[in-house]
């Protein structure tokens, strides 16, 4: 994409108003905007981001056997009275709205009770299980407070994944192959040394849960690390039963603050009793479905990862998560450097290599400041100095290496 | 995808409170599910035929310069104040939530007012012009009745894209390439001979607007058609002045019934000015912004093709559009079947042809019939008999045509 057709622009100033480093520097570099607290919009650059970091969670859903499926924000009172959760005490982040009619509905902050109810359509015999719909959906959460950027939205993107199982032994299976797939999401995403499987409060029908943290200094929980054995314990469940349940001790254990990226949680029968999701089993006895659910926030891991991925000039992203590859500075308007710096744009977009390509009349120091700030992976600046020497110039923004090099060596450093 | 692995199930009826064709089918099908009247979820099939008409829509966006962003579904009152559109006779459509503080806030049933607000912060200067933001955003319209399917929801799928231009001149060439890439869509969802670019109503800044009107039985808009022209006139400006202006009679119109399933509107400076979006020109005068709104509604167009494509028993998707190419029929349980279903669920797969295979342990007829009601292109059959002929059965799911086919015959036909 050329800058002269990206309507966004760079801010050397975050907003007064806008506190969380995510933000700011997201807001600065063009990614986001602000709409009102807890509430932003994705900008180009920043949709591309966020695409990226959900496709790598869909590809590993679907390796796991997920479905994806996209529930609905207007939600129902019916099914979330039957399971006890129709009611602002219960659930305190509700957004309500109201049909036309007078008919009150909520707006989904999670979507347990639809989508167990949906399911009574397709399961009744074993033969129907097990199953693994998963959605990206938009999130609506009444937050009192919202100033940690897109890190803890009003509005914000989720990936839910729910299992429905014929019994606790199928679902542990299941349960661990997501725990599994996580793993592989933050690896994937480049926290995987600083993400860790945290053992937190479960519910009726599990003694744990777990959340996966990653370390940060923003991080609301708490969190006690076993570094050789790449497991936390949450603050909430930090006592003497559990670290003799896990077989640890106090002083193997380091605190950190950490930033909850994931949760994976057994739900049982909890909301299959509620609403009454039961199927036939073998034996032709009905039996409750027992199920899980499985949340990523992509865009909280947007947020996380723009903290973690930065320095003091700007974004420093990973080569897969980044909005493009290359960021292509032209450095003089002379016909000769416009023409070459076209065909390089060219050239490399025929590579299968995104390109944002700075076409601007701008100063040489506002289009390496914008680099920087924008922080895609590999600088390549192409100027009349560079033009008599035959050279291009290559800089590695999250290094710092600067190197004149070849058209040939240059593409053998991207591809 | 294995049927095994696919959550949902076909059914034999639709439910008797859906009255509209779309629904009914994709129903029965398995493709969406009704949350209540006007609000649908999207299961696994459904998804990825509305994916599909997404980035059909998404590429012809991006080839006329569209920059993809995602504005929020909670919307301040401020900007919606400063149109004079919060108000709920002018906006009959709204659904209204409150913040946990009691600050009210609407739920996005179209953009104009956030983001004409939010494209001050990057257009001060003629040079940052012109700019061509779109999205895919769920829209929330609080309609009275909804009894359309897909096809009018309260909460449904919507691509707006604006223009923001210098002056009329600049936003007319636009104007017409959106129309192009219009109809490059239509063409590609397979309804290019059915839809017309249709005269309707202006605004203040253009006598006409136009609409994109695809005929149906079930359309709720009456259109007088032009064959000869390709060009139609919307009943509500169907008057001797508009037929004058367009140089045709009334002897030339065909009355039609029509689903509108795109619209082209310039808005001039109505929200410019309303929201004071500004812009310095060359000679250092201050401008308004002249903007235009684009809309497409991807929800709508597949309960359109659902209900265009189909017959007594049930969907013929397109070949682009479908959710899968081949419907892959295993008939049989003994081990050599199975191994050679399985190895042509493998092949097929290899070649990069996407497959649902039916290796579920169901009769043939049911399996006959759910190949027809989810309306896959291809059907391939692999059984006992066919195994010892070495042949494959081969139905094209639009024409009925069947054939029995080599393995390589049968490559040949699908890629």
């Amino acid at each position: 994409m050329r800058r002269s057709q990206l309507f966004t622009k760079t801010r050397k100033q975050a907003p007064a108003d806008e506190v969380s480093k995510n933000a700011q520097l997201l807001i600065r570099a063009g990614f986001i905007h602000k709409e009102m607290a807890g509430v932003y919009a994705y900008l180009p650059l920043g949709k591309r981001v966020l695409d990226n970091i959900v496709q790598i969670i869909r590809e590993e859903m679907n390796a796991i056997g997920g479905n994806e499926v996209n529930l609905t924000a207007l939600q129902r009172r019916e099914p979330w009275e039957a399971s006890g959760r129709w009611s602002d005490e219960v659930m305190d982040v509700w957004f309500r709205t109201k049909l036309a009619n007078g008919t009150e509905l909520g707006l989904g902050a999670t979507h347990e009770e639809p989508l167990t109810d949906l399911m009574k359509q397709f399961i009744s015999s074993y033969k129907d299980l097990p199953a693994y719909p998963y959605q990206f959906q938009t999130k609506f959460r009444n937050e009192l407070r919202a100033k940690s950027g897109i890190m803890r939205g009003r509005e914000f993107l989720m990936k839910d994944l729910y299992s429905f199982s014929v019994n606790r032994e199928e679902h542990d299976v299941f349960y661990d192959r997501v725990s599994d797939a996580y793993d592989r999401i933050w690896q994937r995403l480049g926290i995987g040394n600083v993400t860790y499987k945290t053992f937190a409060s479960g519910g009726s029908f599990s003694k744990y849960s777990h959340e996966f943290q990653t370390l940060s200094d923003v991080g609301e929980d708490i969190i006690y690390v076993h570094e050789a054995r790449k497991i936390a314990i949450n603050e909430e469940v930090y006592n003497d039963e559990v670290l003799a349940d896990l077989g640890v001790s106090r002083d193997e254990l380091i605190e950190r603050k950490a930033v909850e990226v994931g949760n994976i949680f057994t739900l049982g029968t909890k909301f299959s009793d509620a609403l009454n999701l039961s199927f036939v089993d073998e034996q032709g006895s009905t039996q409750r479905v027992f199920m899980g659910s499985y949340g990523i926030g992509p865009s909280r891991l947007m947020g996380l990862l723009a903290e973690h991925f930065s320095d003091d000039r700007g974004l420093v992203w990973p080569e897969n998560i980044a909005p493009m590859r290359v960021y292509l500075v032209r450095i003089g308007t002379s016909d000769q450097v416009v023409q070459k710096a076209d065909k390089m744009y060219e050239f490399l977009q025929s590579k299968g290599i995104s390109v944002l390509y700075d076409d601007r009349n701008a100063r040489p120091g506002d289009k390496f400041a914008d680099a920087d700030l924008i922080g895609l992976p590999h600088r390549v600046v192409v100027s009349e100095r560079l033009l008599e020497q035959e050279k291009i110039e290559y800089t590695h923004r999250a290094s710092g290496e600067s190197l004149l090099l070849t058209e040939d060596a240059l593409l053998d450093k991207l591809v």
